[in-house]
C-alpha cells in the first residue's frame, strides 16, 4: 500500500539536422541532447525512427533507375500502385501477403508482414522518385547505435528502432519495434503468481511494441522535426534477442 | 532548431484497495492521487485498466448460474473451452469471427474483434467459476468517470479505459482502448504538411491504442497493484468521439 509511485518519462529530442548517408547518428543524437541539456543515464532506452537510421544507411532508391520485372506489373496492375514502386517492394519481400486494390501487403526478409515492405514514399531528401528502405536489417543497425553511443558516453542504453503501421481489424496506425538492442521484446509473465496467488497463464506483453507506440507520442508530430525519443525510468528486462520474434509465424496465423 | 524538448510522464497509481461493486472508482484514485501528493492537472489523461471499472459496475458472473445453450455447447467442443465460459461469451458477442481448438475470437457489442469478447478468467475475487466482462458500454463508463473527477477535482481530464489483447500477425500482448471520454481517439495527419511542404497523405494515428500501451509500461505488471496511470505533459485532440472507431468496419478488412 505505501509503494511509491511508478514514473516513466518520455522526452522526445527535436532540432535533429536531415541526416544523410553515412552520417553517425549516435553522435548527432548524443550531441544533441548534450545541447538541451539531457542527461543520458545507464539503462535508458533510445527510440529512433527508422526513417533517419534508412537515411544514415543510405537505404535510398531513384525509381527512375528501377526496372520491374513482370510479375511487378502485374501486382501493380492489381494494386494501382507504381510498377517501379512494386519492383522495390518485391525485392525487400519474401512473399506476397495480399494484394488488392490500393493495398500491397507482403512478409520482408525479417518476417515483418506489412503494407510496402515500409518502403517509405512521403518524400526523401525532396526528390518526387525517391524512396526508402527499411534498414536492411534494423536489429543491426539497433546494436550497432547502441556500441556507438556507449562508446561516446560509457553508458549502456538500450536501443529500438520503430516504424508506423497499419494493424489489421484496428483503424488508424501506431509505431511498432523493428530493431532491437539491449531490451528484450517481451515481458513474460506466464507462470507468474499476481497478488493474489493466481497463475497468470497467458500474459507474454510485447513491451517493445508498447515502448514504440508509447515513444510515437512524442516522436509522432507529423514531421521529420523529432524522430528520437529517450524513456527514462523504466525498469525492463535486458537482452539481446531479435525484434523479428515479435513477428507471428505464418503457421499461428487466425486471421490470413 | 531551438524549440524545448517535450516530455510526457507515466505515473502508476498503486496501492488501490481491491475493488468492489458500486465502489467509486474516481474517489478512491482521487484520494490515492492525493496521498501520493500526485497533482491532478488540467488535460492530464487517466488511463484505467477495464477490470477494476468492470468491478465497481458490477459485471461480474458466477458461472454456475450459467446454461450453455446449444449453441456454446458446440462451440466449447471445437475451441476446448468451458461451455458455461462460451455461453457468457456469445452473450457479450454479436458474431463468432474464429472458432479453433484453442481461441474463441468473437466481435463484442462494441465491434471490438477479440477473443473470449475480453471475458475475464484469470481470477475474480479469489472465486474460481467467476468471471469478469467488459463494462457494459466503456465510453458511458469513461465519460462517468470523466464527470466524477471533475466534480471532484474541478479538473477537465481525459479518461481512457484499457484491455488487454493479442493481435493477428504479432506475438505477444498490448494494451489497447477501448472506452474515451474528453479525448479523440485518432491523431489525423492526413492532409497536412511535413517541414518540407509536402504532403503526408495516409497518415491516421490511433493515438488512444498509443497512449493505452505506454499506460501499460506502468499500468502491467502482473498483478491489480497498479491498475490506473496518469499521463502528463500529452498535448492532445479533445472530442466525445467513441472507442469503437478504433474498429476497423467488417467490409474493410484485409485479413479474415
Amino acid at each position: 500500500m505505501h509503494r511509491t509511485p511508478l514514473c516513466i518519462r518520455i522526452i522526445g529530442v527535436p532540432g535533429l539536422p536531415e541526416i544523410k548517408p553515412g552520417d553517425d547518428i549516435a553522435e548527432i543524437i548524443v550531441n544533441r541532447l548534450h545541447e538541451y541539456n539531457i542527461s543520458l543515464d545507464e539503462g535508458d532506452i533510445i527510440v529512433i525512427a527508422s526513417k533517419i537510421v534508412s537515411k544514415a544507411e543510405g537505404r535510398i532508391v531513384d525509381l527512375n533507375n528501377v526496372t520491374p520485372s513482370a510479375k511487378a506489373l502485374k501486382l501493380a496492375e492489381v494494386t494501382g500502385k507504381d510498377p517501379r514502386l512494386v519492383e522495390v517492394v518485391l525485392r525487400e519481400s519474401v512473399k506476397v501477403v495480399k494484394a488488392v486494390k490500393g493495398h500491397l501487403i507482403v512478409m520482408t526478409k525479417h518476417g515483418l508482414v506489412c503494407a510496402n515492405a515500409g518502403v517509405d514514399v512521403s518524400n526523401v531528401a525532396g526528390r518526387r522518385d525517391t524512396v526508402l528502405l527499411l534498414p536492411e536489417d534494423p536489429d543491426v543497425s539497433a546494436r550497432k547505435l547502441r556500441k556507438r553511443i556507449r562508446e561516446l558516453t560509457g553508458k549502456n542504453v538500450a536501443v529500438i528502432i520503430t516504424d508506423t503501421y497499419g494493424r489489421p481489424l484496428r483503424e488508424g496506425h501506431i509505431d511498432m519495434a523493428i530493431g532491437l538492442a539491449g531490451i528484450k521484446p517481451f515481458k513474460d509473465y506466464r507462470g507468474k503468481r499476481d497478488l493474489k496467488g493466481y497463475i497468470l497463464r497467458v500474459k507474454r506483453v510485447a513491451v517493445a511494441d508498447e515502448i514504440a507506440s508509447a515513444a510515437e507520442l512524442v516522436i509522432g508530430n507529423g514531421d521529420e522535426g523529432i524522430p528520437v525519443a529517450i524513456i527514462k525510468g523504466l525498469v525492463y528486462e535486458r537482452g539481446d534477442e531479435s525484434a523479428s520474434l515479435l513477428n507471428m509465424k505464418e503457421e499461428k496465423w487466425l486471421f490470413k
